[in-house]
């Protein structure tokens, strides 16, 4: 029985889509706990980040999977004020040895989007955390039509793609699918672990 | 004739101190104009960066460097709102060709230093700049004692160390001097580039 | 007039034709030398590459731009093989002050084409050189169907798909258009800076 | 009981005493069979790696250790040559779920390890692997004077300094036991999880 966070940041809601589909597979798991904790703008003071209820969410967590849109090269600047923020945690590697995890949509195929997973990994080695690989390969090598990992994002879980003008946010049904699995995969390896 | 710009955030000092090492050495180019902008907490709100002083230095430069400290993994997050700030001159491509460079000094020798340097090289190549390598040999290896790249920092400038307890910020001689002649041969180039 | 080396790795062609079409780039740049260097496996003695023509090439360029697959995850090892011969060039920097470039097809339209061109910027910055981004802003978020950076590689040319069993390669039109305006920014900005 | 198996390339003998130190630390752990495979350039036919007993050892292993000089800013290319090799593997997805973990040496502090360690994440991830970081504090934080992760690696083990001319290769004591610590927490995770 594991205890699975996912916190993340969404400015055009592409994200937020990537984050539940995360959080639908992650509760497949059986005994599974899943926070859906979403970072805001209003939650930044000065450029700090600060918000007493997911602290101690994330403190509890087993699991806790990252999640951000890739602007300008790089995971959204309201993600790294939420990841300096744990500055204070990693000082006591409060988050020693919990499970880690990471997903990125943006509008180009690859763009940055490995530039943000490889950060990720790296927040989640400073805290001495243990990474879970994607774990999907690309479906269409094996004559598969569903999309499953369709960009090769091989870290974590990657999503591509726009709204068309004037409609609400939605995201490819291969990348759905794949943010799914990886929550999945994610939470099974959690409980794997703690139990 | 050129103009350089360095664009950073320092929260303990050492930054600052980078920053104005880079700013001595590219002052020494005949006729480079140098401004020294420090992006600060309270150009940040609700998590987005603004200052249209800074915006419009920028705009006229002919050289952007970039400077951060490396926090918990990847430049600090508020640099990073600073460079999220920028997708209103990415969309319209308005630092293209423009040159660009980058430094970071934190706590250890290596630390993640790397990752915030592959971080600013990313911006830059959103932008569609050119960036300017750092290029002192690790002075170590010609038998000298200056300190001179003595971290192997080969993308930016580097430093790293911290302050004694109660004590002002203060940098290593050998990453002032690496920090000045990275400063100088940004300058340089982007005088021979524009001119 | 510049000359501007194409230094590359091809496995199944895909590379060879990428590598092509920046060729066809830079000669359109008035008094452009091209030089297309191909790296084979034959090159390589017990894990040694080294090939007397192509090093003296290579020395004289005024820009060198990098070539290979993405294979499990970065640079293939033939191309590898060539960076780690540089070493000697490194130890005396000789390639100071080059301009570099990079480029990357492999199968999924993201994959790890990051990391290798990650690679290929680390190595340049080794030798001092100057690395001139892709440049190309995705052409559909202008409404055009040219392909033009239709993957989002910002840092260096991506190319993406593979060949129809039994076919011969073939690259994606728009990643061919890609290479060829890389190639052609690069051999531009080479005569600027060496003139 | 698990088997944990360190491939590694060695030049210069350094790497070689650090995937010793590696190994040390996983024996210490009750019931663990250690492999300490060595990459050789006579391993290599141009420019391919391939070794069957190896092949068997690592299919049969539970935690595979990458180990590799940072050679011109990545991984050294015999170690490459060998992470080519295992595309075979990739196809079959035959390391999923496998643990894994890095290490790298070279001659300054900082250098390019985090690029090498970046890519020996990216080569576990494309092979659906669990990573798991180094877990260890810098000391000198602490207060303590053994050099534990004295050069701030967070991803793996690192390791930096050169021989001096005409002596044997020989590691800083810190970085023998970092090294050490993490091969131990490796072998640890991985009965762990396999139990």
């Amino acid at each position: 029985m594991a205890i699975v966070s996912i916190i993340y940041f969404s400015g055009t809601g592409h994200n937020h889509l990537m984050a539940e589909a995360v959080a639908s597979g992650a509760k497949q798991v059986a005994g599974a706990e899943v926070n859906l904790l979403r970072i805001t703008g209003d939650q930044i003071k000065d450029g700090r980040w600060s918000n007493d209820d997911y602290a101690e969410k994330l403190a509890k967590s087993d699991a806790i999977i990252f999640g951000a849109p890739t602007y300008m090269g790089g995971a959204a600047s309201q993600f790294k004020a939420f990841a300096d923020w744990t500055g204070g945690v990693w000082f006591k590697q409060g988050w020693k040895d919990k499970i880690a995890g990471g997903f990125s949509h943006s509008g180009t195929p690859s763009g940055d989007k490995v530039v943000t997973l490889q950060y990720m990994f790296a927040l989640s080695c400073q805290h001495g955390m243990i990474w879970v690989s994607n774990g999907e390969f690309p479906s269409m090598y094996l004559g598969k039509t569903d999309g499953v990992n369709r960009l090769g994002g091989f870290s974590g879980a990657m999503g591509a793609g726009g709204a068309a003008q004037g409609q609400p946010a939605a995201i490819d049904s291969g990348d759905k699918l794949t943010a799914e699995l990886y929550g999945k995969r994610i939470s099974e390896f959690a409980a794997k672990v703690t139990k």
